[in-house]
């Protein structure tokens, strides 16, 4: 008789994001007059750029042709999008990734879930509190986090590293040793960031303590200040202790078109095992590659034209964002990110939770968010709102927020 | 320290059809003047249909527009999608397969590898021998497997159902019960099947055993033979024990496209707890949707153009299943399949092993095919040549063969 995977059976609740979507549409359907605004889901609302248009065309005619017809595409991605994508996030930042180190994926998403099953199950996980909720499930699916509780909302196995107000939302060393270090940075759920001079401090902590670091830098077009790293490889050493995980979902606004791409330097090593071949049999075993389309669309990102599209749709979230922050602040809320982020993560009012906020929020702002404890116990009394909408209706939602 | 999951340590060699394509590379990089022919890896040569090229393009053009633009599509896929899916790959053929029991993804490869995980580790797999690799390997990955044999090149936990000559490539039930049982009909790599009347024997001993099916029906639209079924669903008791895995990479020549879905009926289950739900799980935290414009490409596929303009792909790639046959027959040799599937499955003369006719193939005529063994221990002194290659050049292929 077949059993199961039982760890699937200590995951609490619903992935949190589905959570919201059928709270959601129970509102809707009891209120169907009401107008809602989504500033819930990290999801974008701007209209591919032009140049990703044009090159997407062209490949679906390729497709289309007998000569140029494309089928399963290389293990690693095709190389026009590697050598773009190491030439431009990388070389021009004096980082030295090789084109065979970066693994084109369909998102950062599927990544940074698969990407521990390479690790042994009794490595111990380290995460920011609050945190991208994928880093923690994925682990728990495979039996690597412990025993939940339910009244702390904690696994006995994970080192959880506190980001909340009274340490500036800086994660420091845990007191105990972690084997895997989660650091989403610029972070999501809060908006916030560290320096390049931390993140040297995290990368000599790994080095140090033998650890590898996750290292998700989905949010990097959003960085605008100059004390901030792009990469994790702008410091010394991360190519013995880090793996980068890059979407192409915030910076080209490909949440539906689906890339992302992994880093793994060669010189990542357990003893004699190279971390860079074991992610290549993964990829090799379990994947078969990003669409031709998409990877041609990935490398309209990089063109002159789809560099300066892609800069102004940058530029018109951050300016919701300003409009966010800049909203709650006269309104009385107080409120962090917004500034190398496109994450507003304000603090609950009337030591309310996240979730009567959300609720709160919704039934008389018709406004949707994200209740800061579904990122972990550390985001409890937080929310988080996010600059993905269209301009008009960012602004619509902080009228009603000011009303309340 | 972090450790790695030692697992990937005992993978023998690479991925099958990377060791072919090194194999093939250093052949031409001597042989620059040689022309090669590839009838190895399964990828189709014909273009998209003008149908799917059609959908594709105006799905660009939606992205491209802030009112028709789609972010993150619905974890189980788009409706549009699923009710193709459930009324043209089901509803038409008398199965009862409800459009939210499929989960469309980015190919079954990615399903096929995955699909384990929601399954204990003390499962015990059986497969056909040969079979198509990413089964054994992604159970090897998550520790399934015990301990290789070299010699044997068998696993000492995999339960193996030998397919050859002498038992007209049918499995019988394996000695020891298994718990999950991989079936690949029509068959990758031999080409051949099982009538309907023989599978429905599976789906009894499945639900009397305990065991769970997992049914990659990827060559499903090249059957030709009326007592072949389409769908496992098409057996009487098959909701209660079968996953149903499908590709559009063989029937709508999707191979670099990357789409796919998987059947979870709800059901299927162990005790009280439903697969299905297991699945979404899965689907929700490791998986964010196949890209919006391929899923308007799969839906194409079931339009009256598309339908009718695939037909023609498929009868064009079974006559060079014909012609490789035949021409096979002419020179000697003794060969399989290309009746209900795309491959053609030949013993390899004079007791060659698999990879001896493959070197020997690639140098004396230029064809490059599958040697035999790369499938599992019983495909030893098989080798397989596929029928996705262009007209002409399968043609050109068997003069070269027949002249051997």
């Amino acid at each position: 008789m077949f059993k199961i995977n039982e760890n699937y059976q200590k995951l609490p609740g619903s992935y949190l994001f589905s959570t919201i979507a059928k709270k959601v549409s129970a509102f809707t359907q009891a209120n169907p007059d009401k107008d809602i605004i989504r500033l819930g889901i990290g999801d974008v609302t701007q209209p591919l750029a032009p140049a990703v248009i044009e090159a997407m065309h062209k490949a679906v005619d390729e497709m289309g042709n007998a000569e140029t017809f494309h089928g399963y595409a290389p293990d690693l991605g095709y190389e026009f999008l590697r050598n773009a994508i190491a030439e431009n996030d990388y070389k021009s930042r004096g980082c030295e990734i090789a084109p065979d180190e970066i693994f084109v994926s369909d998102g950062a998403k599927s990544d940074s879930a698969n990407i521990q099953e390479i690790f042994s199950q009794d490595n111990r996980i380290a995460v920011c509190d609050p945190v991208y909720p994928v880093y923690v499930d994925s682990n728990v699916m495979s039996g690597r986090t412990g025993v939940y509780d339910a009244k702390t909302e904690t696994w006995s196995d994970v080192i959880y590293m506190p980001c909340t107000m009274e340490n500036g939302f800086v994660p420091e060393f845990p007191k105990e040793t972690p084997d895997m270090i989660y650091l989403c940075l610029p972070n999501n759920p809060t908006g916030t960031t560290i320096t390049k001079a931390q993140l040297q401090e995290w990368v000599d902590y790994a080095n140090r303590s033998g650890a590898v670091i996750i290292y998700d830098g989905a949010y990097e077009a959003y960085i605008s200040e100059k004390d901030v790293a792009h990469s994790i490889y702008e410091c010394e050493g991360a190519r013995t202790c880090a793996i980068e995980l890059k979407s192409f979902s915030k910076n080209a606004g490909f949440t539906g078109v689906r890339l992302g791409y992994t880093v793994v330097p060669k010189e990542l090593k357990c003893g004699d095992v190279s971390l860079h071949g074991m992610w290549a049999r993964r990829h090799g075993t379990k994947f078969n590659g990003a669409p031709y389309i998409v990877q041609r669309a990935g490398e309209a990102v990089y063109s002159p034209e789809g560099k300066a599209q892609l800069k102004e749709q940058v530029a018109y979230y951050m300016k919701n964002a300003s409009v966010i922050k800049a909203g709650l602040k006269d309104a009385g809320y107080t409120a962090f990110g917004g500034v190398n982020a496109p994450y507003i993560w304000l603090k609950t009012p009337d030591k309310m939770t996240s979730w009567e906020f959300f609720d709160y929020l919704l039934e008389k702002a018709n406004v949707v968010g994200t209740p800061g404890s579904g990122f972990g116990p550390s985001g409890e009394g937080y929310f988080r709102l996010t600059a993905f909408g269209s301009y008009e209706n960012t602004l619509a939602a902080i009228e009603r927020v000011k009303k309340l």
